[in-house]
């Protein structure tokens, strides 16, 4: 629920409360207020946290999955847990090729973790879990799902290792957009946990994961000025408004801050771009600027280069049903 | 105050409620509910935004500086403004070299839109304004002097050739912060904009326009985890903590997405900085790191890399005054 961060979003992608990740504690928080029960946070958890996590248990009669990637973090989890005089249970991470947090599924430290977590009084080991983030840098859907299996037999070999162990593994837990979509398979898996998928955007459609017409999000915007002498349009949408990440530029050298789409968000206008975002002022390019179509006070719709950030900028969202009427409003929430 | 956004912050810098410059009207909103009256909202208005504006001005008796750089908005702003039965003040936009919005102080359209709003009754024309943003590409001090000396001949030069015909020019506004740090003369002015001024970032800092010792905020992190065999130190701060702004780099090669310093924020440990920004991973690289220094749970401040964009993910400043202890909380606005 990184990229969608709402409460509706989540009611309709897991039909009901069912198991959400959550990026942040303050998701935690939104998410266990509207009723959600299963949550996993999916942040290396450290014990200066574990106080928040804490209440945010007991306020909801809830246990949430924390993780971990280090026997010393883990040690130290434990020994907060017993301050609090309260149950946490963790998930190990596995790096299953991305290099960001986590551990091998072959380390010697997958045991080492698993025993300081099982003979910790207050921690439960619940099972294992990886981001197979490594997936974004795929340049085609045959290294994608080349990704997908690493990731897949990474967090199972991880599992394997554990029960052989004899640890307890509940969770086998992987997930990225890109391997979400065109995994093969996810045999022992017990769930995936992709983020973007919900929106999807302009990174995910130049690494072959979606189509544009599946982005589910736009940025509403106005025509705030024509600047002829220097073949600009100018719009009110720029990197506040967009945010200012442009990773959807790697796969898709044109996608700028953004496509510029009509109003009903139907088709793409011409080959226009947000090509540049000062912080209230969007700079459309892109071939010949149709001044005549979108004159000032035109309103276009941007589809976004990265969901998750731009989506952070707002409070709600307006949805939208087929034309232009906003039928919906859906709050969502942000912070920490 | 596009970068603080905070009454606390407004109140410092203009001694009291004095005039301020604002870059949305949810930020000319709460600015007005906490005591402002002085207001330019300085992105050019078009005609749709008026009623807002109105509502606005009546809700609290004011009346808000807008702006435009083009005759056919102004006539559309004029026929909005009767129909609201209100009147509307606006200076005309100068480009002084930055060439984003803004008419040049010399093009015929200058008297042209004047001509618009001194025959329209519901519009008053206030003077003119420049933002002198091309001081960001400036690569020496005496460069951005020279643009600074361009900002502020151009829109004088516009409010004389205003007078000349017979029109009105109260106001004489410029502004950009380096150009208002390093300026020689602001003759002429009767005032100036300057907005990251208030708070200084990295991208101030290679421009020569602040110390490091002049950044008033910065993002306290923690860290989340160490990946010895990929050479990481992993903190709690990403891309939604930080911004995925990068401006910075272009004159300070190593800000990344910011710059690593003690708890304390007295000085930077070694050249750390934060090379990547996942939503929720801050990625430290800069030399050999220093995992014993930087233990899992260790509390680091990250001095960004452009602060408007950095301040905006948040909803308050924790104000902290020498050390550590937080003395007060400031809250600020965002969204439009």
């Amino acid at each position: 629920m990184k990229t969608g961060k709402s409460a509706r979003v989540a009611e309709l992608a897991t039909a009901g409360h069912g198991g959400i990740t959550v990026s942040t504690l303050a998701e935690a928080a939104y998410f266990l207020e509207r009723g959600f029960r299963d949550i996993t946070w999916a942040v290396c958890a450290v014990p200066s946290k574990l106080g928040r996590v804490s209440e945010l248990q007991r306020e909801h009669d809830v246990t949430i999955n924390l993780i971990t990637d280090d026997a010393g973090a883990a040690r130290g989890l434990a020994a907060r847990a017993a301050e609090l005089n309260q149950e946490f249970r963790l998930l190990i991470e596995i790096d299953s090729g991305e290099h960001r947090t986590g551990i091998h599924c072959d380390a010697p430290a997958l045991l080492e973790i698993a025993d300081v977590i099982s003979k910790a009084p207050h921690l439960v080991l619940e099972g294992v879990l990886t981001h197979g983030g490594h997936s974004y840098d795929c340049h085609s859907i045959a290294e994608i799902k080349q990704v997908a299996e690493q990731e897949r037999s990474s967090v199972v070999t991880a599992a394997s290792r554990l029960r052989a162990a004899q640890y307890p593994c509940s969770t086998i837990s992987a997930g990225s957009t890109p391997t979400a979509v065109h995994a093969d398979s996810f045999e022992g898996l017990t769930e995936i946990r992709p983020g973007v998928y919900l929106f999807f955007d302009l990174a995910q459609h130049g690494r072959q994961c979606c189509g544009v017409d599946e982005i589910a999000i736009s940025v509403l915007s106005t025509v705030i000025g024509h600047n002829r002498a220097n073949r600009r349009i100018l719009i009110d949408a720029g990197g506040l408004a967009l945010s200012k990440d442009t990773s959807a530029n790697a796969f898709l050298p044109d996608a700028g801050y953004g496509w510029v789409f009509d109003e009903a968000c139907t088709a793409r206008i011409g080959d226009l771009r947000i090509a540049t975002a000062d912080q209230e002022h969007g700079f459309v390019e892109g071939g010949d600027l149709p001044y005549d179509r979108l004159p000032i006070g035109a309103r276009v719709r941007i589809l976004p280069n990265h969901a998750c950030m731009t989506a952070a900028a707002y409070d709600r969202y307006a949805v939208v049903d087929g034309d232009d009427e906003v039928v919906d409003t859906w709050d969502r929430t942000h912070g920490w």
